[in-house]
């Protein structure tokens, strides 16, 4: 196992915890330590980078941290080169005091910077998972933010009533949100930096972090001759296998296969690389086993807020030439009478004509048990449920954590009489 | 619509929480009152009790509270007439101070007995989902409870090992636990109250709360030539008729199918009774839809623990012929390195030959979403998911709320490599 950093099985999911203090060590953030990996049998190089695959001798050319080369032989590779920060185009994005938050790397740097204290305005381009978490972040160290989003709504993976639910959360502890916002250039003046935006508007900050998504890290691949595919990603079947012989791929670097579209999406995220490894390892392996696909399902908590969501949204499920309804309700959580009791917002997709149950978006306190629930409405579009479905799904009660109909009952109810 | 009593659509589920003041007003715990009912065209008529049910003729002799009986016409009757304590052939079960808790009323009268102070010492017979509620209840209320349990663990709706954990948990918050105890009589002397058992062992108390679990109330039924089955529950297909024409019945006075077994069983919950309402309700009004099964599901939270499973345990399929292997993990609730990580304790059933997932029990911290975990389990089981499936469920993840292989696909993995 070839690792460019010294960083093998870390949760890089985990590093805005980290920036935040939540999480005090990075070194807490690893899934698992070189020694288990090596009691598995997984000899694992640090500090070494593939610099070139020749499928042809089945080689890759490896360069170690002392910038020794060597050429290793494999029976099968797999490709896990990840992601990484999607080119801006920003004018500045190499200026001292603009980060980045994508490798351990980054996040050491960034909570260096956060702990040197002499910071007080943030601003952070991009509002999407890690720009929200990022703001919640740098609000816990005390300071002052600014999220610039390019979407009209903050968090455009939800739709914009839910979306809005998410501003209010960040206003509410004193983050500017700025919609509608293009950034173009970041300029450097007297220690300060300032961000500069399409309308002419702009607006200064001691740091900036560009949180705008990422795209595959894939040159590895397209050297080696291996067919690229949506947006720059490895092209690879449900057995994770590439158009080259020997060569396999997985994780934030490959196409994803959309259970619901049936066709490839690219849908980077850390549970779907996680099947995805397994799959490829499998495939090594000499195993028959596929990838079953992905349905986006995603979570994340900001402030006191879970946002949630899976399948498809109206506007994309629209795009695949389905004819859609959308219901939002607010069921309780639990039984009103019962302390404690929140209201969820639950927005549910279905296909107008059959009643098939096509996506859900749930934005609730994060206590609310939102992320499972997301979860039940995943695992009913993995089987094809109907909405009406859903009803006939026989689910725990008491009155402390939900009711006798479940509120995702009570939504697909709502979508139902419709 | 006939009630026996003054309170329509009550949460019965939610008396526990009365007693224990957690719920300040029993009006609380109403689903939808009078008014609400009246507007969707329902006439309620309060303090009427149905003496006889004549299908011959189809009419039911209606008794009301000042005692006049009037005959009423009917096309279709839906008997709805739900459970009563279980006789737990007690000795002294009528004695002053000695309670059950099951209609709206018993609560009023137990939490009555609370509110008047006096006492000190509450002794629960049976420790299942009543009697633990009611042990947490009453320490909120500041008395000494000791819990007597005729089985060997507490709440043995769960494995063993799982019980245990409950036990600690009472024993924790004051709650002295008597396991294998068999009460035979309670008797009274100089206003105390003195529980009796098998053994020779008893147990002074001011109050005695029988908890012993509940019985179907099918005696209307069954003079009116009504087929009852298991325990003395109404027979009902999977549309809710009994064998009498133009005879209805749902909740917890009839027979419930078992998805899984595909035969009856007798499991009065309160999720199930409304899903067979429904459908009874359906077939009224000429509608064919089929009840599509329980599988147990059920949670109950018990001061800082909740406790939920869904589906078979061991000995349950086992005694139905399948061969199966249980395995308990204990995976994080969320990712370890985020603060508030808890253990959820597991333990998932299968079928060893097919892998077919069979049930699943969990307990865990309440707030560690256990109950929507055990519910993600139930949408599995429904749709016959194998064990190994569950690794390809598409799950939520954010490291304060998951991780990139959710709990319950630890336990899948765990299960499968056993």
């Amino acid at each position: 196992m070839l690792v460019a950093d010294g960083f093998p099985d870390f949760s890089i999911c985990g590093l805005p915890f980290y920036v935040s203090d939540e999480v005090h060590q990075p070194s807490a953030l690893a899934h698992r330590t070189g020694a288990p990996l090596a009691e598995h049998g997984i000899e694992v190089l640090l500090h070494h980078s593939a610099t070139e695959l020749r499928p042809a001798e089945r080689t890759v050319l490896v360069r170690g941290s002392d910038g020794h080369e060597q050429s290793m032989r494999y029976d099968t590779v797999v490709i896990a080169t990840g992601a990484r920060p999607r080119r801006a185009r920003i004018e500045g994005e190499d200026l001292a005091g603009v980060h980045h938050l994508h490798t351990v790397a980054d996040g050491i740097q960034l909570r260096a910077r956060v702990d040197g204290g002499r910071l007080d305005r943030v601003a952070i381009v991009g509002a999407g998972y890690i720009g929200l978490e990022m703001a919640d972040a740098f609000v816990r160290r005390g300071l002052h933010v600014t999220l610039l989003s390019r979407s009209a709504t903050v968090l455009p993976t939800l739709d914009p009533s839910l979306g809005e639910l998410l501003r209010v959360e960040l206003e509410r502890h004193g983050v500017a949100v700025e919609t509608g916002v293009a950034v173009r250039q970041v300029s450097s003046a007297q220690e300060r930096l300032r961000v500069q935006a399409d309308a002419g508007s702009s607006y200064g900050a001691d740091l900036v972090l560009l949180a705008a998504g990422v795209e595959p890290n894939s040159d590895l691949a397209r050297s080696a001759g291996v067919a690229l595919g949506l947006h720059g990603a490895i092209r690879v079947d449900r057995r994770m296998r590439t158009n080259v012989p020997g060569v396999l791929a997985a994780g934030d670097c490959v196409e994803t296969w959309h259970r619901l579209l049936a066709r490839p999406a690219y849908l980077p995220l850390g549970t779907t690389a996680h099947k995805q490894g397994r799959i490829a390892g499998e495939t090594a392996a000499g195993g028959t086993r596929e990838f079953q696909g992905s349905l986006g399902t995603q979570v994340v908590k900001v402030f006191e807020l879970a946002a949630a969501r899976t399948g498809l949204r109206e506007a994309e499920a629209r795009a695949a030439g389905l004819y859609l309804v959308t219901v939002e309700t607010e069921p309780w959580d639990h039984k009103v009478y019962y302390p404690g009791a929140r209201r969820l917002h639950i927005r549910i997709t279905g296909d107008r004509r059959s009643g098939r149950l096509l996506g859900a978006q749930i934005v609730g306190d994060w206590r609310a048990e939102a992320a499972k629930r997301i979860d039940i409405f995943a695992t009913a579009i993995h089987n094809g449920l109907n909405m009406d479905d859903l009803n006939d799904l026989d689910l725990s009660y008491t009155p402390p954590l939900g009711a006798p109909w479940d509120a995702i009952q009570e939504a697909a109810q709502a979508w139902s009489i419709s």
